[in-house]
This record gives C-alpha cells, sequence and structure tokens, in this order.
C-alpha cells in the first residue's frame, strides 16, 4: 500500500481523553478512529491487524473441531426473560421495533444458540459439538474507557460446546485452553492462566486468561516459569511462594484479562429445556461450556504489551504489513528519480511474493517519514535515499532493534523474504 | 467436511411461513436459521457461502481501488439529526444508553463516514478517494418478508467515494458500475442495469441492479442482449422497442434489486460543512457518491435463479463446497470397509489439494443421502457404492445436468480437478 494513496493520516499529538497507550497509538496512527466513547471505526491498517487476530483465533478454534456459525445480534426479549437476564444484565442494550417488539441487541449468544441447536439436537449421536462465530458485541457500559480494551461495540469470538457427560466437557474445555495459550502466543502475547472465581456465570470450573503488562488493570500472583497465575483478589498463593505446577517462584504481575472460558453446566439446558436421548433411552439435560476472547480487546492489549516511547511495535503475525519502505526526496531531479525507481522496483518485487509492503512514497520530510514508521511499527523498514544509492544499498533497520546496517540492493530483496518467512 | 461431523441437519419440509424459494431452500438445507421474522443466523454451509459472496465482491471493491474500513453500528443521534434523518427515515433502529444517550443502528453510513473522512480532507490533494465496509446493517422492517431478501437485519457491502469534480465523481461512478456487473457475473447472476427515478435520496444520477428470476418482484423494460434495463413504473420505453443501447428489442422481465448505486453530490458534504481547500485556494464542498450491495440478500437472489424442485443448483464460485462425495452404506461388512476406504482415500486426497469436500460419511439410506445432495445443492456428486466398486469406478453426477456417468476411480481424482478448476 502506497502511504501516499492511503486516506487515514498519522497525527502527532494523541486526543485529550486518550489515556492509556493503546487508545493513543492507535489513534495517533491511524488505526482506529472514535466515533464515541467506547465505539470506534477499523481504518484500513487497523482493520488489517484485526483481520489478522481475527484469523488467528479462527485457525485454533477450526484446529479444537469448532464450526464457525454467524449469529444475530438482534435477539428477542423472550430468550433473555427464558434466562432470567432480560432484568439480569445491567449491560445489555434493549430496543423496541416499530411493530412493538422488544429486543436485546447481543452482548453474549447462549440466549440464541441454545435455542438454535434445540432444533438439531435429539440424541447422544448427534453430541458433542461446539460452534463459535466471531461478530460484533454490544455492551451498554456506564463508563466505556482504556481505547479498545473496554467498548461500547466490540468484536468478540464466543464458542459454545455441547456434551453429553462431564468427562466430555472436562476434555473439551482443556483442549480450548491450550488453544487459547497457543492463539495468544501466537499473537505475540505471553499469558498467564488464572482461576476465575466464578463470577455470575457459574460456580462451576472457569478460566481466564491474563496477558502481561505493566499497564494493566489485574493484579496476578503468578508464575514466571509457567502460565500459572492467580487474581491476587481471590489468590490462595502469596509472593515468593513456589508454583504448584513447576519449581518457579510466584511473583507479583500486572495483567490484561484477554479472555474467559466457562463450564456453564445445565444453566442454559435447564431454562431452554434442552436434552438428549442418552443410549439407554432416557431424558438428559445436555452439559454446556462457553468460550470468549474479544478479538479488539486483544488488538489494544497486543499495543499496551508492544510499545515504546515513539510507537507500537508490532509482532510480525499481526503487523499491518511486513515491510515499511521508506524513500526519502531529495532535491536533485535525477536523483530523486533514481530513489523511487529503486524503491518503486522493491515494492512491485515484493508486493509480487506476496509480502505487504507500506511504501512512504509520500512529499513528507525525511523527519516525518521515519517517526511514521516507528509509530506505526511494521517490524522492518527499510529506506532508500540519496546517501543509502551512493553505497549501492538500501538501510535496514527492525523495529524492534536500535541497530541500522546496509544491505546491498541486490540482496534486499532475498533478506526481506528471509525475514518475513523465518 | 464430514456430514456426521456437522451440527446441523437437512429437512424434509419447509417452515410453513417460508413463502419464497430462497426461504425454503435455504432453511431445509441447513444452511440459514430463522431466529425470528427477518432475522436470520448463518450456520456453516450458509456461512461459506455468504464468505465467498463477499469476498467477490471485497475483490471487485479492491480492484477499483476502495479502501476497506468497518464502521459502528452505534451512531449517535447528532449525527441523523445533523441530516434530518432522525425522523426521516422510518426504518431506523433506535435507542437509549443507561447513562440517556440515543443511538441509531446503522441502516447506512453516511452519518458516520461523511464526520470520519473529514478528519482526514484538507486539500484537493487528499481527493478522490473511496472507503467500503461489509458489515451488519439493521432496519426497523414493518414487515420482514421473503427469506434473506429483506431483513430486519441483514450483510452489506457499502462503499462511499469522495470527489473534488463532478467529472472525477462521474468517471469513479462508471467504474462502480462496472465492477458491480463482474461481480454480480462472478456469482452466476445475470444482471440488467437499471437508471432508478432517484427516490428519496437524491434527484442526481442513480442506478439499481436486477438480477432476472421469474420469482422477482420488479417488473423490467429489458434487453435480451444487452444490459440495459428500465423499471416498468418509470419505463420511458415499451416491450417491442428497440434498444436504446443495441439492436435487441426490449421485453418484460422480472427481477430483484440486488445492489444500487447514488450520486450524492452535497447532500452530506452541506450537512456535515465537508469542505476542502482548491487548487485556486478556495474553500469548496466535497462531492459524494455511494454504492451498496447487500451481500446476504445477494445469497437469497441466488438461490431464487438457481433452483429446481429438489434443490439450489450454486454456482461453483459461490458454493459452500465443490464435491458432494457420497459413499453408499453395505450391509456386506467387507463391501462397506471397501467402500469407505475408497471414499475416505478420495476425500483425503481432495482435501490435500484445497478442493473443498462435503463428504456424507452419514449411516442414512441412499434415498436421504442423494435427495440431501441435491438438496444442498454443491455443483458435483460423486458417489460410491457396492455397485460403482464392482466396476471399478464411482458415479459422476453433476448437479446441473441430468445426466450421470462411471469415471474410473484411478481418473476420478484428476476429473475432479479438473471440473473444479475449469
Amino acid at each position: 500500500m502506497r502511504l501516499s494513496r492511503l486516506f487515514t493520516k498519522t497525527s502527532k499529538s494523541a486526543p485529550s481523553d486518550a489515556e492509556t497507550p493503546n487508545a493513543k497509538l492507535l489513534i495517533q496512527g491511524g488505526f482506529v478512529d472514535q466515533e464515541m466513547a467506547g465505539v470506534y471505526t477499523w481504518l484500513p491498517l487497523g482493520l488489517s491487524v484485526l483481520r489478522k487476530v481475527e484469523q488467528i483465533v479462527r485457525e485454533e478454534m477450526n484446529a479444537v473441531g469448532g464450526m464457525e456459525i454467524f449469529m444475530p445480534s438482534l435477539q428477542p426479549k423472550e430468550y433473555w426473560t427464558t434466562t432470567k437476564r432480560w432484568e439480569g444484565v445491567d449491560v445489555l442494550f434493549k430496543l423496541k421495533s416499530q411493530t412493538g417488539k422488544d429486543y436485546a441487541l447481543g452482548c453474549t449468544h447462549e440466549e440464541v444458540v441454545t435455542p438454535l441447536v434445540q432444533k438439531f439436537i435429539k440424541s447422544y449421536k448427534d453430541l458433542p459439538f461446539a460452534a463459535y462465530q466471531i461478530n460484533t458485541k454490544f455492551r451498554d457500559e456506564l463508563r466505556a474507557k482504556s481505547g479498545v480494551l473496554r467498548g461500547r461495540e466490540f468484536r468478540m469470538k464466543d464458542m459454545y460446546s455441547f456434551h453429553t457427560t462431564q468427562e466430555s466437557l472436562t476434555a473439551f474445555y482443556e483442549k480450548v485452553l491450550e488453544a487459547y495459550v497457543v492463539a495468544y502466543n501466537r499473537c505475540g502475547l505471553n499469558v498467564k492462566v488464572v482461576q476465575a472465581s466464578g463470577g455470575v456465570f457459574t460456580q462451576n470450573m472457569s478460566h481466564e486468561f491474563q496477558a502481561l503488562t505493566d499497564a494493566g488493570e489485574d493484579v496476578l500472583i503468578a508464575c514466571p516459569n509457567c502460565d500459572f497465575g492467580q487474581n491476587s483478589e481471590v489468590a490462595t498463593y502469596k509472593v515468593g511462594d513456589t508454583c504448584p505446577k513447576c519449581d518457579g517462584t510466584l511473583a507479583q504481575m500486572k495483567g490484561v484479562e484477554v479472555g474467559n472460558i466457562f463450564d456453564l453446566g445445565t444453566k442454559y439446558s435447564d431454562a431452554f429445556d434442552l436434552n438428549f436421548t442418552d443410549e439407554d433411552g432416557t431424558q438428559k439435560k445436555v452439559l454446556m461450556g462457553c468460550y470468549g476472547i474479544g478479538t479488539s480487546r486483544l488488538v489494544g492489549a497486543i499495543v499496551e504489551v508492544h510499545n515504546d516511547e515513539r510507537g507500537i511495535i508490532w509482532p510480525k503475525s499481526v503487523a499491518p504489513a511486513q515491510v515499511h519502505l521508506v524513500s526519502l526526496n531529495s532535491k536533485n531531479q535525477e536523483v530523486q528519480d533514481q530513489v523511487t525507481e529503486e524503491a518503486e522496483d522493491l515494492y512491485d518485487n515484493l508486493t509480487k511474493q506476496g509480502i505487504e509492503v507500506i511504501w512512504d512514497d509520500r512529499d513528507a520530510s525525511p523527519g516525518q517519514k521515519l517517526a511514521d514508521a516507528d509509530l506505526l511499527g511494521v517490524p522492518l523498514r527499510v529506506l532508500i535515499s540519496e546517501k543509502t544509492l551512493k553505497e549501492g544499498a538500501a538501510e535496514w533497520k527492525e523495529r524492534a532493534s536500535s541497530e541500522s546496517k546496509l544491505v546491498k540492493l541486490e540482496d534486499v530483496r532475498e533478506d526481506v523474504v528471509s525475514f518475513v518467512t523465518e
């Protein structure tokens, strides 16, 4: 993508009400635009990141056998009164149609998925299975804050699983737990798996996933050597204790919650009377699990973890592009043409190989181009200028490193391919 | 995908309130589930079709230079009072937050995109450009009907373009018009481009796209030889006239509207005071165009056009799979094992080559398997049974044809690859 053709622009200053790094950097970089508190438009570069995060999550859900579906946001009131959550969930957006019908706007989808699967489940032979979606969710938050970490409208992957026995549910739950850790790691996040207190949903098994960052809201007692962690509010271990999972010594850490999983038991099967006929011919209640990852929140958490004073440092797996190509302008037209030609050649070559390149071909100062490259946070910056061309080279600088080097023009393409695929 | 693992099931009878072929067939085949009138869940096979349609539309919008973004459904009331559409659009869903704020639920996004791009447009150098999204939309219809053709919640691609001059807008408008025809053709639809009367939006240039089908609601006077058409309600030509674009003789046809495009002029630029500084230093209003395709409606239109008494006949480009592999069960266990082995071998081989295969490996009767294959409408059915194995062959039947033939087992894989890629 040529920056000269991108309609968004970077901005030097952050909005005054952007308190957190993710809000500041995502808005300054033109990744998102705040429509109102807690509600954002995903602009081209931001949407590219969000899509990559969602694709990683999708692949991991497919890997555990989840089937993707797409459920409605408009949900009939009757479903929510059936579960006693029409009044019980305080963040539920409610609206009324012209015809007088009351709808909830989905903040979660147990109320839709349970009557949906009821149409297809008859016998134990139809179980177990899991269905998931990646969709927009709505929460009527009293205070929306922390950028894309806590929105009134946000993106989420929610999966629901259905089982005949507790063994089957527990086995799948553990498989998903592992798949979540893989998905976070692929997104460049180190997470602790924290046993949750149960909360309003259930007294059954429940875990939350905490991405470690000093900017985190939650305080953990966690192991530096493995993924064990406890929320300090309900911790049974203390700093200095030996980790119950390995030999590590527990320490205090801060985290951002990036997902949670619940054993729902028969809560929703009871409400909707979701039964199956077991092998022995008796009717039994279906057991359910649910598994959520806020995908837009995940983008925010990645920024919270991966940034410095100059901007974002995207992990390769979710970066809006792999290469940020900078061509510096020159007052000498002949030199300028040569710089542009070399840059265009490299841009075309890499793009043809399927490598995503942002080319800063704008009529802008070197200072602005370098500052924007740091702000946008693409993993590799390749710079071509009058100075580098005198050496028959391009300047190579990785965003996560402070060092730069010259690479011969004839080697650049191959080196970039190695960098991207390594 | 193995049908035995798919949680949805086909159903022999259509819901009593499903009036149109698309509603009947999509529900019977388990492509969608009706949550309530005008609101559907997209189930695995239906979501696969919807995704393919949306990807075709995305590719054609990218080809004309559109940049993809993702805008919110929650929209502040102030934006809608600015354009006088808070009261003016009767299908606008409205809701109120806990904090007392009024929101609209997006049925269109001029009210979001105009103030959004205002943050980035300063000079004529920033223009022209176009941004689009593929997102869920909401309309508070008094009567939702016709399956996924007219929903209260539906999927849509909406693009908005921004220009300094009418020439620039007209040139882009015509480019999009052509891209639309390409997108419909790629989805297997033959469309007429109908000059619209302007409607409530604008008295400027406007066109709608009509997919021809006898089940269509709209009556057209159209040319059988080119894409010219007029809506009969406002037609200036009549049946038997010579086509103004070619030598064809105009005839009456029926169609389903699958998209429309509008020259918005300065309607929204006036409302939001969206200006740019022109080359001569003067401030001018930005000219806008908007371009919509209802992508879920498009899936419905494809079904309306491509079906017979036994089910859907998906065009290859949007089919939920390319091959429907049927293995018939046998009472002889040895033969059964042989049939399963051959089918599994073919399934694995094709899947590894990236070909999407539905394998009906269920414990079901031949009659049910063949009926379901016709209902689901995958372009090619390959059947393996005791009978075909005796010939060392598989039965080959294309959904759009009434004939079947035997193909030697050693040739099947290669023939399928040819069929899929032809």
